[in-house]
């Protein structure tokens, strides 16, 4: 790790993807302003100093009205050049959540329309992007067969010089590993 | 996915966990001027426009002078306020890389000492930092129990507006889940 002094490169974005297992729907938004409506997990970019969860939870209550909490991380997308990024590089964490509330509120600034819809049906429909597409599918294994299949934990753990503490996500360690 | 212009709040970091499946030695550095003499995976900074994997396999080469190839990500660490981030915060990912040459030339401007350790040895060893300690238990089990237990693979798909591609990385997804 060559801790040379180094710059911002990249914007951070999250979505959230909000799975009700009782009824095995995800709650979908469609943007306003796009040629092509497809569903897509809502989410949007984070603020400075805001852990990856917590601007899930946050972007999915505005742009839907449900609250949730924070489950997992399930993927990350690294793009170069993204429009709207000014020049500089995109990491997009999709992360998965737990409904706490279930009435939607949506921004209608933000979205056109938003709704539960059932895992399977979303796996399989093409009006969506790749990437909502790839991650229902990925979402639907681990619906069915353990999130553990899917998820990257997430552990808060002490910064050696700083004295701060960070996030770390991995896949689940077993117990006998951890130990020293 | 809010897509309304962000800008550029995080450093991206990128460490390289070689790991040589013929001995089950690891590639590991000191750094210079650090107070404590902790065995580290060598890394450093993307450049702009660089992917994760590209970033590992050139840190690994600079620092130690071992040529390598991408295998998979298995780690994400966020951390606020990082030293050296200008107030700006830091995504350090980890990847696992396989060997491609074994003999060392050490960057001596940024490394003390540098070395191929056994995994078990650097997995129990107080000589390290946290994260790497972890890092090195989750490599040993992956190494023992099989590496499909911790990677996450990459896949490259394409971006839906801009005609432009990105990367993407999760756990594997068994093929009849892939099927649209």
């Amino acid at each position: 790790e060559n801790r040379l002094p180094g710059f911002a490169t990249h914007q951070v974005g999250v979505a959230g993807a909000v799975l009700d297992e009782a009824s095995g729907k995800v709650l979908v938004v469609q943007d306003k302003n796009k040629t092509k409506n497809a569903w897509k997990f809502p989410g949007g970019l984070s603020n400075l100093g805001e852990d990856i969860g917590a601007t899930a939870v946050r972007e999915v209550f505005e742009e839907t009205g449900v609250r949730s909490e924070f489950q997992s991380l399930l993927s990350v997308r690294q793009q170069h050049k993204h429009p709207g990024a000014f020049g500089m590089s995109d990491m997009y964490l999709i992360c998965r959540l737990r409904p706490l509330s279930h009435a939607i509120h949506f921004c209608t600034q933000e979205c056109l329309r938003c709704e539960w819809i059932g895992l399977a049906e979303l796996a399989q429909t093409d009006a969506t992007t790749p990437i909502t597409s790839r991650i229902a599918k990925l979402l639907l294994y681990g619906y069915r067969e353990g999130f553990d299949k899917i998820d990257l934990s997430v552990e808060e753990m002490p910064a050696v010089y700083s004295g701060l503490f960070y996030q770390l996500y991995h896949r689940e360690l077993p117990t006998s590993y951890k130990q020293p």
